[in-house]
């Protein structure tokens, strides 16, 4: 199968192909679950980087987005998104400062803040401002950042003393990333953020947002604690949600399109390596990616621009679609992606935000 | 310790960061050392995919320079660069034999041949042409592309019965990276080269290259076989090579420039993720990158856009120098590399084929 664009160019590969009925039955389904269970969908933008996707999420109901970098908020913000919370804990020193600074001027911003240090940082680099909030970073056992629960309190009452509006506190459950993780640690996210509120409360500073949700833990979202939601992958799929049984096969729409450059006996070389699929492995993964129309086929190894595959056949110059491991990853590889539009056709969106990790 | 370009421009973190004395010192010592055992030394630019590096190995001594793809043959071929080796086993359908149709008008191109259907497939798509010769892969014991040694000859004769100039042969020997694997995998290179050249010369194909050479392999390389090298890393350096024994720490002329941005009592949280360091974490590796000036502490964890950091304390709001596990992905994930220049001042060279796969 020869991909081709509308204007008759073949598609090169490696590419990153979107399939766009699949992505917007994803955004569609997420934005429906979220709304029944009472949750705001905040949904991270990292994954995809693409003003495009981000725009069919806010239609679909996000009431704002999510970013990990000023650079991503920046861009996000430069065209238009006024509802941006920077889920990192920023060290706002200089012009760091500076750029949250000038954002809050165009956009609601909210920001991270996971430890009395980066408080005192804000406060000193920042302060207060209109259009500018704070959520404290709370550990639900991922242990990347933020404060323990009960510290929660003394970080907020510093930004509140200061001026600073805080408008309540979040976690990212990372640890749902393993086997079976997901009810666990949305069983812990909720404990967190319960006793993270509590702990505000009790230091007299009165904040509703109880910000959480990873793709894997998002289906155990408890509604009675959590007031929005901030997963990611959920848009595009990749193979860690599918092998995590987070996201089926037929929900995955994003792939590699990938030529076999070679064919050995025992094994085949696809141009898809770690510059195209990133090089996330995590250990329970069963490879490097696997392959969405050959669930059996496994990737052994992975250099820069060769995938080693077993456990399929296929002829040289054939094409295969490699799922990655880690989407969001692999989107930030590429200028674009192709997309395979819904109703016939194929076109290409920029990935806006690449790169942008400042 | 704020690093500040000569306009003044503060360097925002994390940003890659090049010492240009370490680098022009390793590119020096390493021509210095080919030149000494009469190796040809045609370096592999996916390394650091920039025109100004490349310019200084040629300076040195380089005579010609290796690639993975097309898309860089062409940003190097379009800068002068008239000797490009693609050491990948293309398959030259299409619009990609058209490309490499064009590359050979303006450069004198190798290409590598992995197999049976890849010559075929070049004599199909391309076919013989002035400035344009293969090079016939052999498998040294990575087991990734190429033939075995003994077939080496009945793809060089398929390729020299098809009217296309077979230059030699090539092999890289990838499995140099393991500990102590440097001088094992040179010897293999050196036996499965010399079995190859054996296997053509018995297939009446007179082909005069045979080419090897990674960087955990080259202080092993043999002259007696090989009469050319191919490393990469060498001009950079990275984790892998500094735990391999391969690269001494005050050899790394590449780090990543990463802020603290939490301290908690066990550990700090910076802002170097796998969207700038690369996810790459190879077994034997001791954690997800290094710290240049804090050999005794472990990166125990990555995130897109945090690390976590254990055995060495810092202030929030510090910067640290992280060393990427492998250097080559994490160039590809930059625009540009901020330069401290040997003179003094700090500059930016642009990366030139970042992104280029295709």
């Amino acid at each position: 199968m020869a991909l081709q664009l509308d204007d008759g160019t073949p598609v090169a590969t490696p590419s990153l192909v979107v399939d766009e009925a699949v992505l917007d039955r994803n955004l569609a389904d997420v934005a429906r679950t979220a709304a029944a269970a009472g949750l705001a969908l905040r949904p991270h933008v990292k994954t995809h980087k693409s003003l495009e996707i981000a725009r069919r999420q806010r239609a679909v109901g996000a009431t704002g987005i999510t970013v990990a970098t000023l650079g991503e908020a920046e861009v996000f913000a430069g065209a238009g998104f006024d509802d941006v919370f920077v889920a990192y804990p920023l060290w706002l020193d200089g012009v760091r400062a500076r750029r949250l600074v000038a954002l809050a001027e165009r956009a609601r911003m909210r920001v991270g803040v996971g430890s009395l240090d980066g408080a005192r940082q804000l406060l000193a680099g920042v302060g207060a401002r209109p259009g500018l909030s704070a959520l404290i970073e709370v550990d639900s056992g991922h242990h990347r950042s933020g404060v323990a629960p009960e510290h929660a309190g003394e970080v907020a009452a510093a930004l509140a003393d200061g001026g600073v509006a805080v408008a309540g506190v979040f976690t990212f459950p990372g640890h749902s990333y393993a086997p079976d993780g997901g009810p666990a640690a949305a069983a812990d996210e909720s404990a967190a953020l319960s006793a993270a509120a509590q702990a505000l409360a009790a230091a007299g500073v009165d904040a509703p947002v109880r910000s959480g949700g990873s793709t894997p833990s998002l289906a155990s979202s408890d509604p009675g604690t959590l007031t929005e939601v901030r997963p990611g992958v959920y848009a595009l799929g990749d193979a860690q949600q599918w092998e995590l049984g987070a996201t089926a096969p037929e929900r995955i729409a994003l792939t590699v399109l990938a030529t076999v450059v070679a064919r050995y006996p025992d094994r085949l070389v696809t141009d898809a390596g770690s510059k195209v699929l990133g090089a996330d492995r995590p250990a329970w993964a069963t490879g490097f990616g696997r392959l969405l129309d050959h669930p059996e086929a496994r990737i052994v190894a992975l250099s820069e621009h060769h995938s080693t595959v077993v456990g399929v056949d296929a002829p040289a110059g054939s094409t295969l679609r490699v799922v990655p491991n880690h989407v969001c990853n692999a989107v930030n590889l590429v200028d674009a992606l192709v997309v395979v539009r819904a109703g016939g056709g194929v076109t290409t969106w920029p990935v806006d935000a690449r790169g942008r990790n400042q």
